[in-house]
């Protein structure tokens, strides 16, 4: 299913994939597009996603630092050029986020939902409906509402939304400005644009709201007009850590966390929001499209998903940033080429801390993802040996360096338990690591493989295994097994 | 199978119901048993939950609050005495969960495990230890060992742990002093004395550790030779919110909405965590029984639980604290006459705020919860009329009071929607309600029914129909239903 195609309204989406927004911080403080720009969205639409939604750009005129902008025709031109030559690149259509955020301050401050007058509100429906408007005119597939994480539309919908007037408190009124956008955008584009919305399902925060609301709020979305749903969860203010100096920035709190899940999530672990969105929907006889995101990697679990119709639409950012040419890959049979996200949050860091954004393990110094067409895999020339040493609570592992006519990308290390499936344990450039995660009395095989820029994967190592020791303490009780006085026994 | 046996290490529960640990703060700063807690711990006996676990109580000599306390033999006969009064009250086993804790100031400071040295990790097994031994003695049933939310053992193993011995950073290490606190209890109490654990199954908090690693602890628990496994969530102390002046409260932040998961949560928000750690003890061979808990409140959703084999024992709290004879009451197939919880968390709040804790819904200055014997509904002398009003996005309700021979004990609020069968939406103690849950659309019918101390209920009263609005914006298309132009078609 994730390579069938798929229809939004008219719009007849190659495949399942879709790039969710991910901010880039390459544009300037002028919000222009620009070469940087054009250059990182040609090399995805290369890579053959169904849908590529462009990062977030601001409808309304405001101070903020590199962010692209669709709040005055003047930006069109560039927005106009972006399109084509994402268009030109690859047989992707293309969507623009758009985004409406309030401001904040160096001191920490920032501005609340309840600070705006009825003007103020009135003003971001009308930027709203201006700007989807621009987005048509600029030849764009279609336009998503940004409604998530940390700005405007989703701090109304907020169960935080302290407001005391007919836009906040309860439910429906929380509802009510986003339901205005989108009516109001929905006039301005007309019935066969593609109109899509992106909210969080979950807000991942104290006194926040969980998919009691979100469900509604999603079926609210569907009445209103949208023509899809694409689930994110947390990024917001209310538990960001304020750095001195720096304005307040959502994501680097739990919330964060749950919006870009790491290494310490487990695959998917967002899977369930849309499983609730998509399956109340159903109850009320809407077959609205869901876009599910967060740590879905592999495209045996992003089929499994759709197959289970829990979404779909299977969304990814960091796994397309890290190899563009993913749902290529995947077509052409070539998965085991693909440039395996390691959910580091390298890309997650460099944004909090306003840099460019790209993937750490791209060749260093690189501003996008490498391209290559050689088809030569890296080589082992001093011997395929791997060495593995017990440290205490850890594995040290070390090798020697692969050679690559084209340039070593990576070292892929492959991990089995007890004799298991083999899985993909992280991805690094240098020849050695310590494997912190693992648990004593397990027989661990490791295996290496050196990769290349074009993702040709090397011979794998030989084997090396290790198995740490029981801590001393309980070691006697723990080799010898179960005693037979535990376990259930009813 | 809810009222089913199940033993445990020996030990016959009369049925599945545990009352999970709760704070009371009814103690005094001496750390004896009083006659408040006493009392507290027998009107929870008399509804007969298979297993009653005692609220912390310290195995050292440390400054606190009001704290049960197990750190010397001068507390056993209090000890005694309290387990003897909760034998004699009902037909149930009964265990203390005891707990060691770090140093906490009113200045936010507060000790980590890095600053610990050698010597007091090892007080830390021999208290541990010694107060297994005199759980013992003093007859308990078993005894539990704290290693969730905010405290040492839960600290060791938490992915922030970042002591760089054997004791941190990597998951075997995080396990270490768990593992060894396990085997000197384990040494100490025998084989044949029932030892559970009561840990995190998700810190809830940012870098923390998730399902992923619980159950790998779950395995190296039951291997180190725990007889049961109850799963908690998050409370931790990384993001509790300092009150200046208060010394660092666990549970005020995100963290305690997960572990203690409100109204804004559903039903068994916490139940995935019992299906990950269950089904991966089942794949490694271990059938070591799993308590679960949060927000789990139904009988049918606890006996879902059950029969799906998501977990083996059914964890309440709040529940019981609303309705000590929750279980007896399920038992004599009087279920209607359960007080429900609403999940409001004011006792919750109470222990936040250092305060005794009771239930909200008791009658105003009751340190217990009631006992009632009168079988006599409350009756409405002044008709049954209910008014709903529809306000700006939310409902008005308003009734005129119930009255009973024993005390009218409060107004249950029921709600249907479109409908479709009525839920229990709250329970409130005056004459009347604002319903912020509601969006446009819907047809809601209200019923409000009176109950008396014993939970009889009163008929219900008249129902109220109540719709909102749309947002006028966009009201003429949700009126209309799904346009063509919409949905799914591929």
């Amino acid at each position: 299913m994730l390579l069938e195609p798929f229809t939004i309204n008219g719009m007849r989406l190659a495949n399942r994939v879709v790039l969710t927004a991910m901010v880039t911080r390459l544009s300037g403080e002028d919000g222009h597009v620009n070469k940087d720009i054009r250059e990182r969205y040609v090399r995805f639409a290369k890579g053959e996603p169904g849908l590529i939604v462009v990062e977030a750009m601001a409808v309304h005129e405001a101070k903020s630092g590199p962010l692209l902008r669709i709040g005055y025709d003047l930006f069109l031109p560039g927005l106009t050029d972006l399109r084509k030559a994402i268009h030109d690149a690859g047989p992707v259509h293309v969507i623009p986020q758009i985004i409406h955020f309030l401001k904040i301050a160096r001191s920490g401050w920032r501005q609340k939902v309840s600070d705006l007058s009825r003007e103020e509100i009135r003003g971001i429906v009308t930027a709203y409906a201006a700007a989807a408007g621009r987005a048509r005119s600029a030849g764009y597939d279609g336009v998503e509402l940004h409604m998530a994480h940390a700005y405007t539309l989703s701090s109304f919908l907020s169960l935080r939304n302290t407001r005391t007037d007919e836009y906040g408190r309860s439910l429906e009124n929380r509802m009510r400005l986003p339901t205005e956008v989108i009516a109001a955008v929905r006039s301005e584009i007309g019935e066969e644009f593609p109109l899509g919305i992106r909210f969080d399902a979950e807000e991942c925060i104290k006194d926040g709201y969980t998919l009691l609301d979100s469900r509604q709020m999603a079926l609210r979305m569907a009445r209103a007009g949208a023509d899809y749903l694409s689930l994110s969860a947390g990024g917001k203010f209310e538990d960001a850590i304020h750095k001195p100096g720096d304005p307040l920035y959502p994501y680097t709190g739990y919330s964060g966390d749950r919006c870009m899940p790491a290494a310490a999530y487990p695959d998917g672990a967002n899977t369930y929001l849309a499983t609730g969105v998509k399956s109340f929907l159903l109850s009320q006889g809407w077959e609205t499209p869901v876009v599910t995101t967060g740590k879905i990697r592999s495209p045996e679990d992003a089929e499994a998903i759709l197959r289970r119709g829990d979404a779909d639409l299977i969304g990814m950012a960091r796994a397309l940033l890290a190899d563009p040419d993913w749902t290529l890959k995947v077509r052409e049979g070539r998965r085991e080429k693909i440039v395996r996200c390691i959910y580091g949050n390298v890309c997650k860091n460099l944004d909090e801390n306003f840099k460019k954004v790209r993937c750490v393990l791209w060749p260093k110094g690189a501003l996008q993802a490498p391209v290559s067409l050689d088809s030569i895999a890296p080589t082992w020339p001093s011997g395929r040996s791997l060495v593995a040493t017990e440290e205490t609570g850890r594995v040290h592992l070390f090798w020697k360096a692969a050679a690559d006519s084209d340039g070593v990308y990576g070292y892929e290390i492959l991990r089995s338990e007890n004799g298991e499936a083999e899985i993909h344990l992280t991805t690094v450039k240098g020849c050695s690591y310590n494997d912190y995660d693992v648990v004593a009395g397990v027989t661990y095989t490791y295996r290496v493989r050196a990769y290349d820029l074009a993702g040709n994967r090397s011979e794998e190592s030989d084997p090396a295994k290790a198995i740490l020791s029981y801590p001393e303490a309980a070691r006697a009780r723990m080799e010898r097994g179960r005693p037979a006085t535990h376990g259930r026994r009813p």
